[in-house]
């Protein structure tokens, strides 16, 4: 008995003491890791540190109302107001920043003009009366108020500007009830977080400024470039000899980690989209900038997306077609994809140089890839057969021929038996899972599930998986048309520049690489208005 | 010339006055038009309604404080503080507001201890070193603390936080220049904050609470149930006889807002879940809630539903298989994607009524489903054919007998040109849209290309696009493993009830069922820790 409390008593120690431990060692990796996360924000974003820097400038300068003097005496001890509003109005962008401090100037006064109103008929009457009246007002008002930020479009255009209204009248109304002079307290109080939203301006318009356009535009360009990138690899991964390793998790995968950036865009994109509008950059044709429009291909462009996830789950599919018949048509499917990437390519490198893509030219080469994979299925016409016994062996046949055509008599037996290795893999790593997954719960009911389902997919026609795969690679040339339309179109209402013969285009592009590489070449007068 | 003039002016005049009719129109129906938002966004969700309600309410309760003559002597002018926490910090769900509140707590109190301990320290020199000590933090404070900001882990949880600690450390740092009880305005501004976010707290909590917790959970069911829904309608669709009207809107087809919902709801699950971590509701069995695992779940069901977006654009592309073939085939699928929805539903009543779900009964009539489409298409080897001339003519034959032996003799003869029918009506509709387009724009290039893949498209073998639509029907399937297991996971980590035999779950139900709908019945004690 005594001995077993000795036991536990050492085990509590033990514990106690690697807890203690790996406090401590966690206490003594943490200015480490710090430091680390300080290097890679800045590393990946270098414009953070300089926002960082111009907001502890702006409120350097602002803070020179209250300290110095002679600017203190023509403002007082409001000058508290602008130092606030630096810090909620300056932000990372310039579109941001304008969309902040117009909302807080423009609720600012609002507020001011009603609260001015109700004190003038508020002050009219007794003690009591007012402060039932002041009372009664600022329920009504906030409520009304609050209600009318879930108004869609005044939740996502002016969210801000209503809580600075509802804020800056519970201030005046409020105090109005003790001191007297609420006007000038309104007044004080609109010039100083004038001035505030003056400073912030001046920063954010001149010093280092971040457009939101132009990380729009710029995100836009990424976008498109690394779709292409991710279907080149993924059917080029497809047709790969070795065994791929199915890695557990997904998110690891570079694939997936090159479509997950366009299909994640949805909220980031409408909020760039939305701060875009408030900047007066592109206004300088006397047109407005169609930014709605890069949402609008935001949009289709992840629907587009939606083929490339089809696509890369035609690689960790349950069932497989087996690596010898898929070889016979390595060759035009991997055409086909590296036709569409480089569509995508040119179409990233015609919006970041903002001038019209022909798709004339660029359709050419696909729609010649695409004869290609066309007359490849043709002439394999036994493939598509059901996965009856007696003609698996035919099939099996041709696809050694081919192989045994491309390369050695050595790889031919390879593909012979890849059938058995394709299916016996799957099951192994399925017994491999259920293995590891039984240790860590061992009455879960779902394995059989998983298992039962695998057995009746591998009776399924095996030439059924690339049908598949070829139709979605079919559907995602026939998409990408949808993708250029858009391109088109968001290239007619922003008036690129028109399109130039190919010599043109590699000086210009030379001249953008030699330029820097967020500036942008200057637009150029445009030739059509249509 | 003259008549030239007058003519101009009478248009322009004509001009003037539509543009007046047209305002004078939309100033008309402008309060229509506001009443009519006013009472969409109350019926959409009536909880908004009372959350204005609550925050009017909380605004009278905290005016209080400024406007009675017992409670204002005892805080002071300071009270103004409170009403502006009550503005910012009251949200519409209970995680958001303690969120925001503790955000503010945490941000004043860090503030005023660092703003008091630069206060100790300047307080010992002259007045201009002080001015210019005072600067200086305000600078490297401002720029380390909006440095932080950009850090994820700060961005994610305390972004509001450092806000505040900016506002407040600057408010006191640089009055403490001009004002010299800075001790007692930071201690005052604490306290009010203090005040306002118990206001704040009470009423979120107790009056008509709303929980990020039950949003994060009643939106995963019905994420669930929608992609059940469009799952089955997708199918349907694709085998019904009528031909399908091609919108041009995308937005209006009511299988794309089903699945739609569950592809762009992550930021949304990621804030709820968020605020939900926050809440202390689920705390009472000792163990934290899994709030997380709702969004691992979402993730899951996103990759999920991209199988369903593929799927659906099975329905709409631009090269079909013949009516007459799809038939053939058009019980199995119908029955397994029915089978697939059934599952589906099984998983959202699960996640509704906290109880854990039997996978194995769930997919035992899925895996029959799966099965007897297996058998059909192997009972079909001659479809898989390529297009090839000679075989198309028995494919055809097939597919026309088929169709006889189903119904009438007239219907065969609709199947053998449905062919035809198919292709010319894709040309017909290209030809449409394209005049449509040329008016609007007559130099589009675009137009060619389209034509030109539809050409080469319609080469294909014609089975190939439903090969691909039953190869994403079973790979939908085998994907629903992932979300079984997840939703296994999420019953375990969530102590869910266990498993009941049908007779309980039904008699449960009804028990949730004449309960309040978004009251939840008790967790029962939980019987297994694992």
């Amino acid at each position: 008995m005594s001995d077993n409390r000795v036991k536990n008593q050492g085990k509590e120690n033990a514990m106690k003491k690697t807890f203690l431990d790996k406090f401590a060692s966690k206490m003594r990796s943490f200015p480490r890791q710090v430091w680390l996360t300080i290097w890679k924000v800045g590393r990946e974003d270098p414009r953070r540190f300089i926002h960082a820097l111009k907001v502890g400038l702006s409120l350097t300068l602002v803070s020179l109302l209250y300290l110095m003097e002679p600017l203190f005496e023509g403002i007082g001890s409001n000058a508290i107001w602008a130092v606030m509003t630096v810090v909620v109005v300056l932000e990372f962008t310039v579109g941001a920043t304008i969309c902040k401090g117009l909302n807080r100037g423009l609720g600012t006064l609002c507020a001011g003009s009603l609260a001015f109103f109700i004190e003038y008929v508020a002050n009219e009457s007794g003690k009591i009366f007012r402060a039932v009246f002041i009372g009664t007002t600022v329920f009504l008002i906030g409520t009304a108020a609050t209600y009318t930020r879930f108004f869609p479009k005044i939740k996502k255009n002016y969210d801000y500007g209503v809580v600075i209204f509802l804020l800056t009248f519970n201030l005046i109304t409020v105090s109005s009830y003790r001191v007297h002079n609420v006007l000038r307290v309104a007044h004080e109080r609109f010039y100083t977080i004038a001035i505030g939203c003056g400073i912030c301006l001046l920063m954010s318009f001149f010093v280092f400024p971040n457009w939101s356009g132009e990380e729009l535009h710029g995100s836009t360009v990424y976008k498109l470039e690394s779709l292409a990138r991710s279907i080149e690899a993924c059917v080029s991964e497809y047709f790969q000899d070795e065994e791929t390793v199915v890695e557990d998790n997904p998110s690891e995968d570079p694939i997936y980690k090159s479509y997950k950036a366009v299909l994640d865009s949805k909220s980031m994109d409408e909020i760039l989209a939305l701060h875009a509008s408030w900047e007066p950059r592109h206004s300088r044709h006397c047109y407005r900038y169609p930014w709605q429009e890069y949402v609008k291909f935001g949009t289709v462009l992840r629907h587009f997306g939606y083929t490339a996830v089809a696509l890369h789950g035609c690689l960790h599919s349950e069932i497989q077609t087996p690596k010898s018949i898929r070889a016979l048509f390595k060759k035009p499917s991997i055409r086909v994809a590296g036709e569409v990437s480089k569509v995508l390519t040119e179409l990233a490198d015609s919006i970041r140089n903002r001038r019209r893509c022909s798709s004339g030219l660029l359709s050419d080469n696909l729609h010649l890839a695409l004869q290609d994979l066309n007359n490849t299925i043709k002439s394999q016409p036994r493939l598509f057969l059901g996965s009856n016994h007696n003609q698996a062996t035919n099939m099996l046949a041709l696809a050694a021929a081919a192989a045994a055509n491309q390369k050695q008599e050595k790889e031919s037996g390879v593909s012979l038996s890849s059938v058995k290795t394709d299916s016996s893999a799957l099951l192994e790593w399925k017994t491999r899972r259920m293995t590891d997954q039984s240790k860590e719960n061992e009455r879960k009911v779902l394995r059989p599930t998983l298992s039962k389902l695998a057995i009746t997919s591998l009776e399924f026609s095996e030439a059924l998986p690339f049908a598949a795969f070829a139709s979605l690679l079919l559907e995602m040339a026939v998409r990408l048309d949808l993708v250029i339309e858009q391109v088109e179109e968001l290239g007619r209402m922003a008036h690129f520049k028109e399109f130039k013969s190919e010599i043109e285009i590699i000086v210009s592009r030379e001249n953008a690489q030699t330029g820097q590489r967020r500036q942008l070449p200057p637009n150029l007068p445009f030739q059509n208005i249509e």
